[in-house]
């Protein structure tokens, strides 16, 4: 006599990575059901065969419901599976992360969002804790050698608030001069015509922002940042 | 009225490549059921809820049943998702590659293994094209800074024949100076004492192994290796 397999569960999680004040954040949400209700976790949910196209498509619906933010620039980390990790069964979770200006979050206005440092982390169901690990490895390894921290600036920012970026991503001091060389590689940034950043008590700096053609694609260079 | 949702089909599916005569090489095999029966394919199936205990194990499972090979390099690739990839419904693909030398999949014996070279394949069901050319993208990058590609190597190989692995993946040649600077930095290979390849034209080379250590994990470079 045959039994019918056990269904696996089939979910989609969003890792949302800001940078506040140079800190590296994740978004995190109280859980509205059990298991685990009202414990913060992941932006996360089953994937609805009837309305989600794949698992992207699923990504998506998961951050404009439940953190109102539209088209962040989104890509696969890794899947996680396995007997142990959920309670209820057998489960995959396809997970994703974005990076997203901290203003885009603050615009979005979903009040029950919370910002948590990712260092400091601690205390989340399933294997949410090594999943933010994961992305934050992911991010760091390939802010070395792409433009991916553009994706955390604000429309438009200076060379120095990038390098910036770049420097609370990676930990350490970069050398300005390869940085610079670096950027003209990715060619991924165009000046604002005549946009300066003005106010400060240094002389004004141009403006930048991402091309357009670029704002959901990553550009990759063969060697890595110089640091250090 | 609540109507049940969809299930979803979750399986796994291998890229397992090898390196024969300079050529990288996917091994295929003929599916024995619908759909696409017939049909060269990767080797893949169902996960087993009951049995394997991630979707990791489900893979090793795969490769086992299908191949005989038993504990080669393994990583995950990525998941394909989604509506229109399988026939029978909304499916989810867990996507593993493993690479092991050409000897290994010989010794192991499954005389309907279909060892193709990467760049003829053509006529495969499924996404599987598309699966394949992101194992090999991954593959080829990831050879530019890391010590993957020992794993295509015999279990004693000569410096010399280990950097025309790098280079038939790579598509280039590489300079010998940096190519030994970077697996001195690697640190993953130990001569095999007393070991010397002889019977060439040329001097005896020295022969090396990968560290036991490093079977099955992976060293890191943060600068890619200087080809052309």
């Amino acid at each position: 006599m045959k039994t019918t397999p056990p269904n696996i569960i089939c979910t989609v999680d969003v890792v949302l990575l800001t940078l506040q004040d140079g800190v590296l954040k994740v978004a995190l949400l109280k859980r509205d059901r059990e298991p685990f209700a009202g414990v913060l976790s992941l932006p996360g949910g089953y994937i609805h065969a009837e309305q989600d196209a794949d698992t992207q498509d699923a990504a998506m619906r998961m951050l404009r419901d439940k953190t109102g933010i539209a088209s962040p620039y989104l890509e696969q980390l890794a899947t996680f599976s396995g007997r142990g990790r959920d309670p209820r069964g057998w489960s995959i979770s396809v997970v994703y992360y974005a990076l997203v200006p901290a203003a885009v979050i603050e615009q979005a206005g979903h009040a029950e969002i919370v910002m948590s440092p990712v260092e400091r982390i601690k205390g989340l169901p399933f294997d949410h804790q090594q999943i933010i690990e994961a992305a934050v490895q992911r991010v760091r390894n390939k802010s070395s050698y792409s433009s991916l921290p553009a994706y955390l600036c604000g429309e438009t920012f200076t060379l120095p608030q990038l390098q910036g970026v770049y420097e609370a991503l990676l930990g350490e001091p970069i050398n300005k001069v390869s940085f610079r060389r670096k950027m003209e590689e990715f060619d991924v940034l165009e000046p604002v015509e005549g946009a300066m950043e003005t106010g400060k008590a240094n002389r004004p700096a141009q403006l930048y922002r991402l091309r357009k053609r670029l704002q959901s694609k990553l550009s990759l260079t063969d060697r890595a940042l110089n640091t250090g």
